[in-house]
């Protein structure tokens, strides 16, 4: 393809990609702002947001990128990440499984009833919160540090806890403590409850934008390796780990829908963002043939968690422009 | 690559298949032939073989590969294909959701507690069960054809049902019949419940070689295209939820852990057999650049109902060779 | 007392009883006949009677008293009895056990959760299959044949199964067939299937009436001794446990709640029936010092399956006339 | 009876308790001490003792009598009648029901399952805490000596709580800090859940012998009036609910078999302790006709957490002596 046409289909697609977020911005209607978080019920619903970045660094986005917006459930997967580079796979593995549940992401039964105590999955609360209490760190600020710094790495820009959303989610936490409390009674913490609740809470609250998202998507997307810093981040088999967690629990339980009708990696959380790690093998026909990483943000989520118009606006894209791994 | 040196890989990899299949079959001590079915216990639990093709036609193959032996739980693929064929994908999944649960197979107590009746995915009893409800036909006999033309279309020979261990499955069948009938009770059956266990009981009991599961992984992985006859049997879109199902539910409650660590779409049954479809952009790096279907048999099974020898073996293919969809 | 005055308190008590049947009828208005047997939902929902027979043999009724219904669950009180005598207590209950669960009455849930197949208690569903598959006989008509003679040696004359509300039942009886082939199937039932749910299902359409039930809560609250007949039916260990499996287990999961505020050992049925056994010391300060039975119907029932009107007519005439075993 | 007569009686029975209770010594063998705790570990669990208090005052008594103990899960009892008397019966009832469960003593599966949050009843741990939290009082030590003071007047005499064995439960109480969490997320506590849990581990450990067991026992039994002080400590009402209580589930998931084996309110401690209140109605044929407490201490507990030599010997006592409300 010639220089000047190449441009003209990047600047094709852009426009396409900003009628599709116009085209879904309506759904909002159809969900409200997480409610027990007063920091995120104060947001604007009919806000909606996506950036798209290849692996040759050029960015396509979209909507009202400029907004912030905290990780929440996102966070999950970098945590994740950090526990598994910290204390190797399968250590972390010992302590949490990766068995997708059906259940709710606040879900306490299963802790009783099966194998008691080890959580199902990274991807929900308990698995997150057990995970949180593996990082590296000696307190609660060096555990959350070493988050940070793997995602800084990631994105390429210093990162900050929004500290009224983590003081309003610490403030409203007792359903996060019953689980960390049972999770410690059953010897599936490693550090204090308050230490691993405050990490756990904190990393929920680090503030973010689309393209960082999609940042985060890429290097995932890549297996490890970071394509502009040129540097391997983590190991191709915690990516890949990554990514199969991402598809069979990353998006509550709906994740098995999701999968069925979407076909990616992806991560939500209800601040309404939405992380999607495309590998090159499944965008070969798509306008980012060598993989990317998609963030989108739209804070109207629906009753099991994820944003009611960045859904359906990844679903459009991914059949669009032929991404999908299966 | 000289048509020589080909010929030359090709036998060099003929001959590591050999190899890993007599590495991993002491494995099977591990487990045991399943013992509620007489006709499946008498099985020879050393036993190992594998096929794999290409979409190129050709195949490989090592270990016990003349053996035959009955679908079992790998049919649930084909009968899902089957009644979206038959009655659309949107009517299927009104009737049979399609998230993974964690539990057992034969588990019943999600019947119970989640949109009562509604089963949770089609890989698991229960749904197979409505799945089988739904095919085209107006007798047990008429629907269970309806699933034998489809199949034998993708193996290109007639296949049979093996009347002994379908009787012997019947005469034992009362925790299926139990969950048919809660299916009866809310209205999530479309036809009575002795005529949809009749098809369900008919449908694991074809006899199938390895061979014939790679033809059908070779299938679905193909997105429906039956490379061999240039056909497209099913659509995309049905054949993406398929795979997608396969890797979110497709081997019992070990799904997450087998997507995490092998990162396939497939399907397991507790004859020993395993069906996996590789999608051509999850094996670009492969002896089978094109795409693959694998089939392997192993009729050691441990708790779960995976092949205790199977299950290893094709993650040692898929590592050495490369092959995952993440 | 003196005989004149003591007709005199009977015929005032009969009065209180006129009018607190006609004080309690309109609460028939927050309940409906059982809708899933045509033949329940066709009754008229303000009906209420009660008969209360004291060891002396008198008896006292009110309301609708000649109208007959159908024994629906009380009549798992009497097959339970009727097991016992035929098999012994042990044998009994090594096949059912005698816990409350707070769970619905056709639950299936705990079957698979706990001690897998073994149903928790006789008072529901599950545990009431179980009970008729052990009932003395050879076919499910010598089996129920069992259980009417032991029913109509209590009430002093024959009985009928109402053949209408069986096959009404029969035809709708999914659920109960989920849950008996689930037993079959754990190895909880001691006949085949069918047999034990026509026998379960006919012994439900037992038909009787207000002084029928109340005859049988005299031989049950006077431990098994027929006060009239002047007979042991059966012994009172039997009639003991009985009693405490209907306070901890006989209104559904109102049971607790019955015990808490009622205090009186009883049964319901879906058809608006309850039967109730006063033993003598329960009843020294009320107007039947020596024991006494108690019937009522009211087929207008709740969610939980109690007749609306019933229930409050039993717990007024608990309170006013000191009836209690606690 | 002539007093002679009476008093020869009364010798001879006291023989027989001191005989039974060297008979069901040995059963000890086949429990242990809690072992969650550590000083009730340290506790000989070949101990066993027993006091028995009719409503005359006169007192008989065998074995290890000297010994105290904490009183664990019997002080539910009397934290659920304290809260009844602070707060009124209809106020309590609305923030815990009284429906039996069938589940063990610590779970918290139905927290989540039945009208979230709601506890099920006051004599699983769930609902204890959150009756801790309504006693009156503005700090745990004011809602402590609530209950101190409502217990010292049944016993006659000063109590302390053991602040070993408290903090010793205090270190240990992850389980209950995660069910009194899930309380507080769900509005269920009435205070703060350090404060209803240093109230609900307090209560747990103050110190009684088996006469104050008796006491309390026969003061409930008693209908709330204690007949030495000739006080009507609380109200009938009050008594009755609290006693169907102990039948329905104060024996935890033994409730059903001790109420159909033993029929007698008692609740148990894993402490080993067993209080039993027997009505005079229930007891008229027994050496003591106007009714008794039952005190029981007997450390080595069975898995369900009940005295493994007590169970027996209450069941024994029971039947001998004629003592069974059904």
């Amino acid at each position: 393809m010639e220089l000047s046409n190449k441009k003209n289909v990047e600047h094709q697609n852009s426009q396409f990609l900003e009628a599709w977020v116009e085209q879904f911005r309506p759904y909002a209607k159809e969900g409200n702002c997480a409610n027990y978080i007063p920091a995120l019920e104060l947001k604007n619903p009919n806000e909606l947001a996506i950036s798209i970045i290849g692996s040759d660094g050029i960015e396509m986005k979209a909507g009202d990128t400029t907004n912030t917006f905290t990780l929440q459930s996102v966070s999950k997967v970098v945590a994740f990440i950090s526990a598994c580079m910290d204390r190797g796979m399968s250590y972390v593995l010992e302590r949490v499984d990766v068995e997708p549940t059906g259940d709710t992401y606040n879900s306490i039964v299963r802790l009783e009833s099966h194998e008691p105590g080890k959580p199902f999955n990274p991807m929900i609360n308990a698995g997150a919160i057990t995970v949180s209490s593996m990082i590296s760190g000696n307190s609660s600020q060096e555990k959350l540090d070493t988050i940070i710094k793997l995602l800084e790495k990631m994105v390429g820009k210093k990162l900050i806890v929004n500290e009224e959303v983590y003081k309003s989610e610490w403030e409203t936490a007792n359903r996060n403590r019953a689980i960390a409390y049972f999770l410690m009674d059953s010897g599936y913490l490693d550090c204090e409850v308050e230490e691993a609740l405050e990490v756990y809470l904190k990393q929920c609250a680090i503030e973010v934008d689309v393209s960082d998202l999609a940042m985060i998507g890429l290097v995932i997307g890549n297996d490890g390796y970071h394509p502009i810093l040129k540097k391997q981040l983590f190991s191709k088999e915690v990516a890949k780990l990554t990514k199969a967690l991402m598809v069979t629990c990353g998006m509550y339980n709906f994740s098995g829908k999701f999968a069925a009708f979407i076909g990616l990696p992806a991560k939500s959380g209800v601040s309404g963002a939405i992380l999607a790690a495309v590998p090159s093998h499944a965008s070969v026909h798509s306008p980012f043939p060598t993989g990317c990483g998609i963030g989108i943000y739209g804070p109207a989520i629906d009753e099991i968690g994820n944003s009611v118009a960045g859904v359906p606006l990844l679903k459009h894209i991914a059949t669009e422009w032929n991404m999908n791994i299966f």
